[in-house]
């Protein structure tokens, strides 16, 4: 802030809002001054805020303001009450309608506050977890590595994918996790050509590839698994696919390390399978960074022109998926996902699951 | 579109892009003219898109743009093809950033587009719902109708608010649902006086008030509904409150019918409350309305002086809750929801579960 001359940052995004302060509800935000952490939030969650300032997870300097009409009309009073010079808000999540509306209420009031357009402020100092956070994480990825070894025992023939996306569901809540991070992918047969295919009616039978993609949220913070199983004896092609990728995903894991660029370990899992011609084959990213969302930086993706390669590198403490996959329509899948936390000197794997080609 | 002098409408708003067009993924832009529907959309829903177009549910004038790089990139270059005089964007869905970007884009190619700030078009649209929408929400308050039954004998001292939400969503999914519409609440004892509580630990204890509210996405459309439940037999004063509260929402649903104000619709529920005494422990609206969103208009909310009159009134096809409660901290709370249908002459409760104070 003090860099870009702001007295004021406010944050609108709830994963900020939830980074900074602790806070889970559905509604807030946060006005951060140099001296204190203002929290807007409605009747419902003002217990909860007030126990949370008696733990040790308390933000500090925190001032919390009851929000008893609009949350934009109380963030104008704020505004208007403290005229800083100079506040920030959040160009990425702001819409342009509460933009144009919270400008009106300035002019309107004859305050002289310069709003400007920030972006990424918080997520930078997200990108890379905490003590606390990394702790959190591990905890996470060894409860859904648990949960994935007792999915995969029981996958079998004659279920739908719909009621075996729910007892993955079942077996995620089972392990703490207090929601899913998404919406369950069990995606069978041809149906495992379509790397976000929704589980629907069809029955997993003999031959199929089935790829299982589920993800859970442990206090707060994601992670989130893929294997692929074959049901019954894998063909030679199946084989074929599914060590292609396997190959993919070590390559890609074994170009992790703090200051490596995030594209070159995207292009170890690609140049892969490219070799194993499978490069057209693999239409998505490698990956993507797991936090307070399951889809937040680094992402681990094709490299592209236009980004500062200085701005490309991993550091220690940055969390991600290595999930290269190849999808040949018509005829399915293969996906292998896995968590990665980039330590001081390389890369520790937080899943840990097999990921030898299971038939059952 | 005519009357606002557009040639084009973005729709970036994805609950909008379902109305249009059915398309029920989770990435999509959709670019709206006279002649032509456009949907740019990733390879991941091209099969999908493909398949709904083959059937009734198709979208007439439909033209599929798929996205290789980047939604907006796409988007500026579907822009700077078709030289549209004046183009509407949704500038309560649009980031302020992702605007910015946008006209930058259109500067730079030299675009002249008159790029403008519209709100509520295709919501306009989405707050009287047709024929298919009503039979797909009666058939889903029956479904859920079916679930609070069930619920209600599920309830039993001595499982957690946590294990007993898990049970309610299961019941939620078997009975044909693709989801739960919310995150189930479960509050027991003191825990109900807080109209949002998460299902935590606390165990279900006789005497205590439960307040189960949870609700299903059938079809795309959501429903909810809430009951109050007494653990063991209800004391006097839980009578009193109970009986104020369900006197409340007969009077809410009394007061709907074409042409009435939402807002005396919430002043019926409010008046009643104060009469009994409990205005103050009343600190919600008393609806919401359902659809593609589980919280959209109208809102049946108290009446604020910067509404239009004119604009106030409910008419035949919206569908939303009438769910007053009651709060008292440290003691505890009761609500009551059901789903209700504004038909040509008067109202439909589309819910159907009795409001008799049920003790187990």
């Amino acid at each position: 802030m003090a860099a870009r001359s702001l007295d004021a940052l406010v944050v609108t995004s709830l994963p900020n809002v939830l980074y900074l302060t602790n806070f889970t509800g559905s509604a807030a935000i946060v006005v951060v001054t140099a001296a204190r952490v203002y929290v807007l939030t409605d009747f419902r969650y003002l217990t909860a805020l007030a126990e949370a300032s008696r733990t040790a997870r308390a933000c500090p300097d925190l001032e919390v303001i009851k929000v008893a009409g609009s949350y934009d009309g109380a963030l104008a009073d704020l505004l208007a009450s403290q005229a800083f010079g100079r506040a920030g808000f959040e160009a990425a999540d702001l819409t342009v309608a509460r933009h144009a509306w919270l400008v009106e209420q300035l002019v309107r009031r004859g305050v002289t506050t310069e709003f400007v357009a920030t972006e990424g402020i918080v997520e930078s100092l997200r990108v890379r977890k905490d003590d606390h956070e990394i702790a959190t994480l591990r905890e996470a990825a060894r409860r859904l590595s648990d949960v994935a070894k007792r999915v995969i025992e029981d996958a079998r023939p004659g279920l739908s994918e719909a009621e075996f996306a729910f007892a993955v569901d079942t077996r995620i809540h089972q392990a703490g996790f207090s929601r899913t991070a998404f919406d369950t992918i069990v995606a069978s047969g041809p149906n495992s050509a379509l790397p976000h295919a929704r589980p629907g009616e069809r029955i997993l039978s003999e031959g199929d590839l089935v790829v299982l993609d589920f993800g859970g949220v442990y206090r707060s913070y994601c992670v989130d698994l893929t294997r692929t199983v074959s049901l019954g004896p894998a063909s030679a092609r199946v084989r074929e696919v599914y060590e292609a990728v396997r190959r993919a995903h070590g390559r890609a894991i074994a170009a992790v390390a703090p200051g490596r660029s995030r594209f070159d370990i995207d292009a170890a899992a690609r140049q892969s399978l490219i070799d194993s011609g499978l490069g057209e084959a693999f239409g998505h990213g490698t990956g993507h960074g797991l936090g307070i969302e399951v889809h937040e930086n680094p992402r681990i993706a094709q490299r592209r022109p236009d980004v500062d390669p200085r701005e490309d590198a991993v550091a220690a403490g940055m969390v991600f998926t290595i999930e290269p996959g190849a999808y040949l329509p018509g005829w399915g899948g293969v996906r292998i996902e896995d968590d990665v936390l980039v330590t001081e000197d390389g890369v520790e794997v937080l899943t840990d699951v097999s990921t030898d080609l299971i038939e059952i």
